[in-house]
């Protein structure tokens, strides 16, 4: 075991002695992210550069120390988590956007920059960065890219690994590495950038990426449509997308989702609805009009009812709808465990059901909403972690939930990561070949294991 | 060294003696692929499925002989070309697609289908795979993912990576990997599945692939322009990009490509232009002939002629064109270098111009097409093979312009591959740290460096 001491007067040896603390109050803020798993480090730097990170880097390796990146600590998947301990590298000043390419179309930028400030500061240049998480206002690009993360209008648009041309990121050795270019075409050498896009933070640190963006939808529009069944739902949304139309989104929410929003909110949303899909178009202001009219059609003939937003205002409301399902959630019971399964799209009713069927085996309440386009569904089992009974229940049920989405076919996670919350499924998830390969990746880039220990993969 | 005799005694004793051959003429065949790069094997195998491949892998393994892995062998880079003899798998018997889900929008194929057979066949369906390398009727799906391959398209739709879900793959280690999902988005564990994508067949045989479709556009528009200067040309590109509109292909050539294609077509290309832009969009119907005229608007700025393609009929013609490039370059001289570099789309003016430089400075005709809108540019250098001066003065010219690339940003390969051609290059073009991470990694995963060796990584 290392010395505390030592390797805080280590770290006080190579950064300003502000931008190090061992502080017990710093320690308990460092112990959390997004979900209720707790790890408390021993120290926390604060780097201004990549230079400051690998010198970090190199005090970790020198005394054998976990080494814990963290950016909002928003993450769902516990991956931000100090689980053994060690230092945090709180990358939240390293916040600068370094360059907006308009020509090229490209960002460059530090990792602990917030996703909604980059995506507002390209799109004063007339560009846009589509990934979109939930967490946009708190998440940083650092993070989105440790857990390749998705968002609403990834359907159209793919996820954070489709964006990455590029990463600088400190090495478990301390060495700096670059890999990938400033080109959207570029097969010059092995694929680093996208090993290292969703390895969240095991492989390295972040600390500068290169970003393509894609010019601003000059449109959007939005249709809502509610259904008496999921199932029906799901019909309009590959009637949808066999009609020839790729929205930028199309998310769903169960009644379960639905009767939490209009108590919270007074939407005027339709709580007898057994499913509600929200739907938007973005692209050319000629044809975004005309394209949400045709699913408005599309979705007529399943719906009970369909509602198209008139203007950008209106549609702001019904984005609220599905934007607020969190807060929803915290006014029935005050904890919750948000799953991330994605199951083939056609696989989407039974995914549901089964996942109703689990709620009231155990009898939970278990919201669903997702997206629905690419088949990501986030079942929401509202708990109080108070009660020691409902706890263990929401455990046994998330097992079931995570076996419901690989018996579809289907993967346990497809946005949040699988941090240490999925960790120990991982293996249930995996071809054990490919299993392999990735420990033996890890192995050799992190012979120490001290890269984030103890995340995605189980430490054996 | 190995015993060839007890090494194809091996093969035949694991797979049905018909698909083992060591006969000189089919050693002969597959000595070659697209480029002028030789290499004999002493041994073929012809498996129908992975538990052939990896049988014939195993047998490799046990013996300590390179085994590499060949398609349709249209491969720009010499990664087919058995460069250190051993055993060739040629890939073409396993040419079935397996599944095409309508709904789900995936294919699932054997590698060695033929990317045109793909898209006919998804196409019957409604369905639309992107990625068109200028060799899709010949090259299979096997190799498009071992290059990444890219094509016109691209600049809209991506490259091939953002295409492929998953992969089934035979390890060096003779077992059998699966990665990835059927579904679009994914985090379980660390990105094999897009390492493997453009490895070149350094890491493992691919024996399957699923691969995510999206709807067919349901019109299609092509715009010609011819310009005096290629800085007028590359303008252009970004005046429409920043109109907002992402064409599908937006396709440069230079002048010498103009005159020579037009002397071999007689298409009516203005052999006086310095550049001409062959501009296609694709999508809604009702948006497209708009979009079409906009660009052409766009154009007219800065061209000399502006042509917008009146029908499917008339688009075709001008594709013809630049389809027929490779054709009418074989007219001049018998042999050619086909270049593949990638650069910042804002240095497509100063890399073409100092590739003519290089073209005056050696006495060398290098006529230059590409892909504008990504700055994937094929400057190809036309010579004699047998013309052994010519040969040497072109190695020297290639070596430069892989040099302007790299000065201007931009990267030594843009969706051809390494393989054997640009190898020695390769480490001018990456970080150390990089190339270093990739050398171990392929030291991991191929210890005995069984697979494909001295491809993309030159060998120590």
């Amino acid at each position: 075991m290392y010395d505390v001491d030592r390797v805080a007067a280590a770290l006080r040896g190579v950064l300003p002695s502000d931008r190090v603390t061992t502080a017990p109050e710093d320690m308990i803020v460092y112990s959390y992210d997004g979900t209720w798993l707790v790890g408390r480090p021993q120290m926390a730097v604060t780097p201004l550069d990549a230079r400051e990170v690998a010198a970090a880097v190199r005090v970790a390796a020198d005394e054998h120390v976990p080494i814990v990146p963290r950016g909002a600590a928003s993450g769902l998947a516990g991956g931000a988590v100090p689980a053994f301990g060690g230092i945090v590298v709180n990358m939240t000043r390293m916040n600068r956007i370094l360059d907006i390419d308009r020509v090229n179309m490209t960002v460059v930028t530090q990792p602990g920059v917030v996703t909604a400030s980059l995506q507002a500061a390209v799109e004063r240049e007339g560009l846009f960065y589509p990934p979109d998480p939930a967490s946009l206002r708190q998440s940083t690009i650092g993070g989105n890219i440790a857990t390749c993360a998705g968002g609403p209008r990834c359907l159209k648009y793919g996820v954070t690994r489709d964006y990455v041309l590029g990463l600088e990121a400190v090495l478990p050795s301390g060495e700096i590495m670059r890999t990938g270019a400033r080109t959207a075409k570029n097969v010059t050498g092995y694929d680093l950038t996208h090993l290292f896009v969703g390895s969240e933070g095991t492989l390295g640190l972040v600390t500068e990426a290169t970003l393509r963006l894609v010019p601003l939808p000059r449109a959007r529009r939005t249709v809502m449509a509610d259904f008496s069944t999921v199932s029906g739902a799901a019909s309009s949304v590959t009637d949808v997308l066999e009609a020839g139309i790729v929205p930028c989104a199309m998310e769903l929410m169960d009644n379960t989702t639905i009767l939490l929003v209009e108590e919270h909110l007074h939407a005027g949303l339709n709580t007898r609805a057994g499913a509600l899909l929200l739907i938007e178009v973005d692209g050319d202001p000629e044809v975004v009009p005309r394209q949400a009219e045709e699913i408005a059609a599309i979705c007529q003939q399943r719906a009970n009812g369909v509602r198209l937003a008139g203007d950008q205002k209106e549609a702001d409301t019904l984005w609220t709808a599905r934007r607020s399902v969190a807060s929803a959630f915290g006014k029935l019971r005050p904890h919750r465990l948000g799953e991330d399964i994605a199951v083939p799209r056609s696989k989407i009713p039974e995914a549901v059901e089964r996942i109703r069927d689990i709620g009231i085996e155990h009898d939970l309440t278990i919201a669903i909403f997702g997206h629905a386009g690419d088949g990501n569904l986030h079942p929401n089992i509202l708990l109080d972690l108070r009660d020691e009974d409902e706890t263990s229940r929401t455990l046994a049920a998330a097992e079931e939930i995570f076996r419901v989405a690989m018996q579809l076919g289907g993967v346990l996670s497809g946005e949040h990561g699988i941090g240490l919350l999925k960790r120990d499924y991982l293996a249930e998830n995996l071809d054990p070949q490919a299993l392999a390969v990735m420990r033996a990746i890890k192995r050799t880039i992190d012979p120490q294991n001290i890269m984030n220990p103890g995340k995605v993969l189980s430490p054996n």
